[in-house]
């Protein structure tokens, strides 16, 4: 598992699942040549690119790639005033794609990482993995020590009680990193060297009322059941944080879902994540967060949303009302957040005014 | 893994960790021969052997092995008209010895569980992974995705709360089962063929407010710390229930373990389950619990410790009086078992008068 797969190895026939009801989301500054080694896997599926930075610089696609592009011009002139919640410079930016998908999966990838091998040397079909974990139910209310039950070779265990065996909708599914780990600044400085060699072979359910932290380079969902929620906040250009947003969406996310009785997943699949980034880059970007969390943390984790909130939408400008009400005493910053959040339903209903969940506004 | 180990892969040498500080507990109605096979790893450690059934039968231990033996007389003879908590004719019986070792730790296996192997094909020493399990700290209050941070090559992913890193500490280890799983009997009944050949290799932290099913063939715990919550309650001879004796332990035991911030850990290690047991036996046993669970797990899920609640003793005297006040009224039993809960209590303090978490008895 040092190694990414080879072209060769990830080229056996695959069976595209959900090909017409799945986008891929792609935030990058650079030219796309990592789609390469994905071509087996993802070329069947049509790809959204968040252009991030410079909007005059070209962004090169392998050649036989579905895709469409949007840059900064593009996003400001789509959204107009709304643009104002769409991060710059950071790879926040890509919740956009989110946004502008008309589909009703989403899997979204960094553009640092490559395809894992599994301990037989087999190339692993990450985007396969990702759609079995979100066509399956999830578990939130109690534990199954065998993780997945609803894996091949797998069950509820004795003493699992029955009445919560038809599990509940997965409304995201989290993938790991082989090779170098997400690890924040600090520790990276600490262990430069650590990486990520061991294989887990499991899928499971974060409990209900357990949050975690959610990393958005490995990361599929169903945007019909929580789109809505997966907002990546406002970093980089202007802002005082960064390497926080997918943080953020992952709170939001997994209180809601434990609002709605939605599952998230966490485990397979893995990929080969290429390269660390630069920890002293990376401890400027996050010293804020790591400080703030502290109190955002218990925040989410004590956060109630009150039975009326039947939608994503409603839950989420519940949940803007309460990080504006506790967090803006942290720092102004979340009272800006908190308005960010509320801009991001508004364009998210725009954009998606017959969506699935509608909020009252739908056709 | 379709194999347990042979003696020859098992036959490694072993540092013995903690070896005057660990009983293995063991309850049995036949020959141990089993211990053939986990010399290497047993040898060095004091065995309990819980002897079930007809007293007046002796159990065989192979020579070499250091033990000492109770059978249903000395169970009487010891705590008198308390001996009415320890369950008869079934493997419930075990909890007697937690109550006699002297030791901080224990480890408790059936005699029907063999060395596994890991996927390279060696043996496993499961007691000194439990031991390792034991001996680190866990982490109820915030999901890490890599899985136990503690362990060798991995660590704390970004985005967990720094003040959260210390970890609290561990008071048991609920170990996994390859070949047989543990399935309850319908389960058992539509799937005769089923074997669990998956290894997964990963310890994580059961969150607080999530309860699991506790299966009690492969588990260690830290007596010093949750002993008095490790009673098997009432089954078998006399008794309306079976085959939920490990479960009512591990209900208690993660109620207890969350109000007094202590952590519970599971995955590895794993034993090799030799056989299953007979599926309409155990239907029999289990039918009431299967019907029972669905309000008992709701029970266990919304159980609140008041503050001064402080040690286990306390919390289980207390848990003991909230059975009697919400489940007697699902059945009789309940009633009895509430009583029996106080006087496994009893009996414990007064086998462990000087105990390490005295609970105002102590000398």
């Amino acid at each position: 598992m040092a190694e990414p797969a080879t072209a060769t190895q990830a080229a056996a026939p695959v069976v595209a699942l959900l090909k017409n009801e799945l986008d891929i989301v792609i935030p990058t500054i650079r030219n796309l040549d990592f789609l390469e080694m994905w071509r087996p896997f993802f070329q069947p599926y049509h790809l959204i690119i968040v252009q991030d930075g410079d909007p005059s610089k070209t962004i090169k696609v392998p050649e036989g790639f579905d895709y469409e592009l949007y840059n900064r011009n593009d996003i400001n002139r789509i959204l107009g005033p709304k643009a104002s919640c769409i991060s710059f410079k950071d790879s926040a930016c890509r919740c956009f794609g989110y946004m502008v998908s008309k589909k009703k999966y989403i899997f979204t990838i960094d553009d640092d990482c490559f395809v894992a091998k599994d301990p037989s040397g087999k190339a692993i079909n990450a985007l396969e993995q990702h759609i079995k974990n979100l066509l399956s139910p999830s578990t939130p209310f109690f534990f199954n020590t065998l993780y997945d039950p609803f894996r091949e070779g797998a069950d509820f265990v004795r003493g699992y009680p029955f009445s919560l065996r038809e599990g509940v909708p997965t409304a995201a599914s989290h993938g790991l990193w082989l090779n170098i780990p997400d690890y924040d600044a600090p520790t990276q400085l600490v262990k430069p060297l650590e990486r990520n060699t061991r294989y887990v072979d499991a899928v499971l359910t974060i409990p209900k009322g357990t949050l975690f932290p959610m990393c958005g380079m490995n990361l599929a969902f169903n945007r019909e059941l929580i789109g809505p929620a997966m907002y990546f906040g406002l970093m980089g250009d202007g802002q005082p944080i960064g390497r926080y947003d997918d943080m953020w969406a992952g709170w939001c996310t997994k209180v809601i879902c434990d609002h709605l009785g939605l599952g998230v997943k966490t485990g397979l699949p893995y990929i080969f994540h290429s390269k660390a980034s630069n920890p002293f880059v990376n401890l400027r970007k996050e010293y804020k967060g790591i400080y703030w969390q502290e109190e955002i943390i218990p925040f989410f984790q004590q956060a109630v949303l009150p039975k009326d909130c039947t939608t994503v939408q409603k839950c989420y400008i519940e949940l803007a009302k309460q990080v504006k009400e506790k967090l803006s005493k942290v720092d102004p910053y979340f009272d800006k957040l908190a308005d960010a959040m509320v801009t991001w339903i508004e364009a998210w209903d725009e954009l998606n005014p017959t969506g699935p969940v509608p909020n009252g506004k739908a056709a």
